[in-house]
Parts: C-alpha cells; structure tokens; sequence
C-alpha cells in the first residue's frame, strides 16, 4: 500500500475500454424530468448498480425513494480504522431539448477529437465514472486503503425532491468521514481547482391569467390589459439599471465578500475576455461594482429561465393571451435561505400585480448556499493529488452552480462535503452539445486515484 | 321583382338543410397558417366552389395565386344596368389550439342549445353561407334584381399576403358598384349595427439573442444579461402607466375623435361593465381619457401576443437562455399606417436595446385601418334591411379588428365596401371554443335578402 504505480498504470492501459462504458452509460436516455424516460431511469440505475458489483463493490442495491431510486454500494474490507469515504453522484440528466441545436445525437455519444459529445457526459455520468475507473484500478492491483460508500440518485436536475428524506431514513448505511462530490467543474484543461463555495437556488414558476379566455386583440386590444405585458412589466421591475434585485429584502442576509477574498477570486484565469469567450455575447453585464467572476460565484443574481404566453408558432395568430407563465430562479449566496427569497418575491408581486391581472407563483426547487473548509486534511489531500497530476498546486474557487445535497449532507450527517469535479466551463452543461473533454477525464480517474492515498494517508 | 317574401319564405323552410350544409364546411380544417393542411384549404375550396354552381352561379373557378387559391363564382343575368355587388368572404379559419381547452372537438361541429361549436363556425364560414343561402333563396324562387360576385380568399388569417397582386391582377373580373364584407360582429343578437370604421394592424416578431448558445443559469447567471429580461424591459417599456404607448412618433399620425363622434359611440349599448363581462377580466385597463368603446375599436393600441425563451416545459430547468422572442402587434387607426409604425418600433428598439444582446425584427402582417361613409346609397340599404328584420333601426359603431381587404378593395378597385356581418362578441373567435349564434344566423340570411331588394331598389 506503499505507491500508486500500479493502480495508475492499470488507469492508462484501460482507458479504451473506459470510454467504451461511458458510452454505455450515456447512451441511456436518463432524464429525470420527463415522465416517459422513468424506465430508462431504471436502466441507468441497473446500468451502475452491476458495474460497481462487477468491479468487487458489496451490497450493491437500488434503494426506493418517493420519486426515482438511489443506487447504492460499499465496499468496506478496509476496515473500521480506515476512514470512510462517501461518494455523490447523480445518474439522471437534463432533457436534450432544443434537439434541432444538437450537431449530433443527444443520446448517440459521438467523439469529435478530444471531446465525447452526448447528454450527461459532464453532468454527470463522465465524473461518476471517473471515480468508479479509478476505485476499478485500485481494487484490480494494489487494492483499497479506504472504505468506500456510492450514493447516486435519480433526481438532481430536479432538485432532489427525496434526497433529504432518503439521506435522514439512510443515516447509518451513509455513514462517513468525508463526502466525495464530483459535480463540479475546474477552470480549465490546465488549471486545477478546489471548490469551497457554492450558490443555492430558488426557483419559482410565475403564472398571471387576464381574461376567461383568449381574446382577438382586435375586438378587445386597448380595453383590457395584456397579461404577457403585466407579466413584462413585472419582470422589469425585479432588476434595476445597475443589475441589483429589487425583489424586497433580497439582499437582507447577503454575506458581504472580503477585500481578502476579493483578492483571492482575482487570482482565478478568468478576466472579462474568459467569460465573454465562454458565453460568446457581444457584451458583458451585471451588478455593478463585481467582477464577472464575482457575480457569477459570490455574488446573487436572477434570470428568467423561461417565458411562455400566447401564440408562439410560425407566423401570426392576432391573439390577446388569458395567460402568461415566467419561470424565474434566484442563485444565492451564504447565508441566504430559499425561503427568505420566495418571501421577498412574493411581497414584491402582492405590491405590483395590479388588478387586473389573477397571478400565482409555484416553487419549483430550492437549495441553501454553501460555504466549506479550506483547511481540512481532505482539502488539503485533494490539493496534493491535484498537484500530483497536474503538475502545480490548485487554485480556490467558488462556482455558481447549485448542489443542494452538500447542504442536506451537512445537516444530516454531519460530514462535509469535497467539492472535486473534472467538468469544464465549456461543456455545454444543460444545453445542446453537451461534451466531455476526454483529456480531462482521464487526468480526473489519476487524481481521485492519487487523492485516495493522499488521503489515507493524512 | 317586387316584395321579398317567397325568398323569405324559402330561407324559413329550408333552416336544416342550411345548418347541415354549415356543419359540412366547418368540418374541414382550413387553418392557412399550418403547412400540414394545404389540403384541407383545397378541400374547403372545391366545397365552395361547388356550392355556388349547385345554387345556379357561373364560372364558378378555383383561382390560383402564389399562396392559397381564392374561389370565384358570379350570376350576371341581372344584366349590365343591375347593379353589381362584389361579395367578399375568407375560407380559412384561425389554428385550434390550444385544443385541450376545447369542449368538444373544434372540427366536429356540435350544437349547443342556440350555438354551434366549431372553428370557423362564426369567422367566418358562418357569415359566408349566410349570404350564400341568402342567394340560393333568391335564385330558387323569386330570381335576383342584382349582378353578384363571389371572392372569397383563403389567406385572410395570415394577413392575404397575396390579395393584394389577385385583385390588382383581376380588376375586370372583379370590378363591382359595392363589396359587401360580412367578415364582422354585431354588437348584441337583439342589436343590429353597421360598422364604419376599421382599425388597421401591424403585427412583428422580435427576437433577441444573446449567448452562442443556452447557458446553465449557474454557471454563467450574473455575468450575462439574460435575453428573456431584457425583452421583458423593452416590452415594458413600450407602454406607460396612462396604457399610452411609448414607440417614438406612434401618435403622430392618428386623428382625433371629435366630440359629436365620441357623442354617437356612446350610444352604443357598450358600457364598461358589457366590456368586463364580455373579457370576464378582475378589472379594465386601457389608455387614460377614453371609455373601454373607444380604446378598443377607435384608439390604437399595443398587444404582445406572444412570448418565448427557455424552458417551458413542467418542472424546472435551470436554463440561461440564449434567445427570447416576442410576437407584438399594433392595432391602428386612421391615418396611421403599417410603416410608419414599423419605423416607431425600430426607432423604439435601436434607441433601447442594449449592447449585451443582438436584434431582428420581422414583420408578419401589415394593414392600413379604414373609415366608411355612412351617407351611401349602399349603407342607407343595408339599415333598412336591419331595421326589416330587426324591427328597429341599426347603430353605427367601429371596430377594433382588421379587414384589410376593405383598404385594397378601395385601393385598387375603387370601391367601397358595406361591412356587414352578423358575428358576436362572445363568439370566441381566435380562441378556443368559437361558436356561431344561430338564430342571429338565421337572421343574418334574411337581413341579406332584404338588403339585395333595398339596394337594387335605391
């Protein structure tokens, strides 16, 4: 149990066969989301399930929830000295629409040079299997100094409506030391990063409705108002010229950034140039007085991540719509609360709706922000294997993204969560032409190989 | 040739017959928009087409243009010092959907008490037979004092792209003394009225667009303007609070309602709870200083008519759109015109959209507004016609809606048109479960009968 070598040199000799299963795996149309695909849920999760079996893990189960099943496995001959590692993952995807934007199949892994393009190869099937590769090379040679538990559930693309409750009744089965949770990405193919904050999410669904039913805007254009211009009008109003919220309150528990913290973002290769390349708009935009960096990853923000109102076809349906629908979602920061969020938006539309106009709000899914130790021999661990394989020590970073489960596996089980994943800005995550960089999928199985002794070590 | 009542009597004796032959031509699916129905506008044409031969019309024709054909027919025995009256009549109707908020199919026509249930049954197949049997009535009994064409075009629901060039290129064959366009609604089954007034449209596509491709609202959410925002802040920016419209210049061109016409819509049995309750809207809205009567059929207006961006699916996908896009349309009144609006709006946009997002703008319909006089031989008929089978003399109203056919009828043939129709307000036309009055209907069919001998007697 001395080196890595061995499992390393089985990770390079493998990694054709490697590739060959991750295509397996993505070739499986596992979208959470849609009600018809919840057969192929089952497929992915019996797809991991034999998988993890096959390469010597125990107990190897696929565990019922309310919603979607969790596939779960140990492997746990390390013994009870050794710590415990529990590895997160999700095996559901986004849905591939708008398909028409795909240059290949959504569903049909398809390798243009360095890249594997297909659903859910970054998010998150390539950085699950990356982690099983690597346990795969340990337990074929030198074998395992660690314990190792897998939690991968079906729902995170929705917000793992049943993760908390599967987490709270599971408490003992998921017993660890340390959450492993690759949904991440680094910054680029060449710089490596650790992750030690994350935004939450509150995501809401905003419905008004005018007339008993559509109207024609010629018999009654000018008498009534339109429910798609409130629905306008009221999104307006949610964010000011200087790209701040007006919802009430919304900054209330907003932690405000450190000059030192500042300055510590400001070392991360991404100047202003990187995020309008990454993005292709012709300008950039935002809260004033933040760097893009800073009001990506620290800084709360609003979108609206869908609007629907009247006729939407080919040409022109003279219509004056009943209804108009916006779904808008909040990502937020230390220490604010989804319910603070949907309490502000709900007292600014009580104060703008106006009459003449019914309106609702839905919300959809919500997730607390996230803040982790930097000083933690796990962290510290994982910079050591970073550096191993890259060649220089790591940066720190915070990432917009949302993953509610290290909040739910704080509050559950106590146990922190390492924030170590191999995705890249540029992989197309949640919209057409999702892609894996192969390159970097192949140093990731090195790092989680290399991170497992480090940390067995430490 | 002296009193109407053997075709009176006629139209009284076959009312079944006329209703089966209705339902017959309803239940062809003529939606001009759809590509996928072509057929059925063919199949609605030959119906036509054979119908007027079958009531002893000649020539009857289905004449091509470079979109969907217009049907001919003519009875000219009246002879060259009859007047001859142009009918004018669209076959194809609105699409259905959404279908899930019909009560029954919409192409299976289905009576209901008073009302027939179907697409097309009032806008305007309806108003088409009613004149259709009107004649047949005529020409089965006592004959015809008048010249009659037949023009009826299956382009009116998406803006006659190609009405223009037929009439220009058929000026002979259509040349007339009046058009009669019974492409409208009375205000009341018990309220005749004849319409001197039209508002004109300007419908437009806006489509914005910002990053290369939909972006995941973590990654990027709070680096990038969001398109969808930034549509929903032009829009709201397009009205003001007084429901005036902000577009630069859009009032310029519009003439004012004089006191004494302001005067006479005010006898319209219209009053501001008819308009809520007709909407079933909370509360109105409309430009501040008029009555709902005048902002919907004399003051122009602006309606959004549709809104698309991102997901719009159930549930909830945490998508940064690329795209957004709006379908917005302007309701004119004299002497606005469709390119002056269009130069408003693009002034609007060039001034107001900002550097974070490209824009287009394209224009899907365009139609002048019109105004009548009310002192014509042809107007004066048409009143006591109402008055003979309504027992009470017509009101004068305008309408919101557009017939643009009434404009290039004027433009290119030169003649004015008598607009006549004998649809209603709560017949759902555009929307979901449209409906035809069918006593009103009946009416509709003797108050054309008496019009024939009233105009050929003036």
């Amino acid at each position: 149990m001395s080196t890595p070598n061995a499992p390393l040199e089985y990770a390079r000799t493998h990694r054709d066969e490697f590739l060959e299963e991750l295509k397996e795996l993505v070739r499986i149309p596992s979208v959470s989301t849609q009600a018809e695909r919840q057969q192929d849920m089952r497929s992915a999760a019996k797809w991991l399930a034999a998988k993890l079996t096959s390469i010597g893990l125990d107990n190897a189960a696929i565990l019922e929830t309310k919603g979607l099943p969790v596939v779960y496995a140990d492997w746990l001959k390390a013994g009870t000295k050794a710590p415990t590692l529990l590895v997160y993952g999700h095996y559901d995807v986004q849905p591939e629409d708008p398909v028409d934007l795909w240059a290949t199949p959504p569903f049909e892994p398809t390798r243009v040079g360095d890249n594997l393009y297909a659903r859910g190869a970054s998010d998150m099937k390539g950085q699950i299997l990356a982690h099983v590769f690597a346990l795969e090379s340990m337990l074929r040679t030198a074998g395992l100094p660690i314990n190792v538990k897998y939690l991968l559930e079906g729902e995170e693309e929705i917000g793992s409506p049943n993760l908390d409750e599967f987490i709270a009744k599971n408490k003992k089965r998921l017993a660890c030391d340390l959450c492993l949770n690759p949904d991440l990405s680094i910054i680029a193919p060449d710089v490596p990063a650790i992750t030690y904050g994350l935004r939450g999410l509150a995501y809401f669904e905003i419905r008004l409705k005018g007339a008993k039913s559509d109207l024609h805007s010629g018999q009654f254009g000018g008498a009534v108002a339109n429910p798609a211009l409130v629905l306008a009008k009221l999104l307006a109003g949610m964010m000011d010229d200087q790209g701040r919220i007006t919802l009430p309150g919304f900054y209330d528990d907003v932690r405000p950034l450190k000059p030192e913290e500042r300055a510590s973002l400001a070392k991360l290769p991404q100047p202003e140039t990187w995020w309008q390349e990454q993005t292709g708009v012709r300008a950039l935009a935002g809260e004033a007085g933040y760097t893009s960096t800073e009001r990506a990853t620290a800084r709360p923000t609003l979108d609206v991540n869908g609007l629907l109102s009247g006729f939407t076809g080919e040409g022109s349906k003279t219509v004056l719509p009943a209804k108009a629908m916006a779904k808008v979602s909040m990502r937020l920061v230390p220490d604010q609360t989804p319910q603070a969020v949907e309490r502000s938006l709900r007292a600014y539309l009580k104060a703008n709706v106006p009459a003449t106009v019914e309106w609702e709000v839905q919300e959809h899914a919500g997730a607390k922000p996230a803040i982790v130790g930097l000083d933690s021999p796990a962290v510290r661990a994982a910079a050591r294997a970073l550096e191993s394989v890259w060649g220089k020590p790591p940066l720190y970073a915070r990432q917009g993204g949302t993953v509610p489960v290290v909040t739910q596996i704080q509050e559950v089980l106590g146990t922190d969560s390492l924030l170590m994943g191999f995705g890249l800005p540029d992989d197309n995550l949640h919209a057409p032409n999702e892609k894996l960089h192969l390159p970097t999928f192949f140093r990731a199985i090195e790092a989680f190989i290399h991170f497992t002794y480090e940390w067995a070590a430490s």
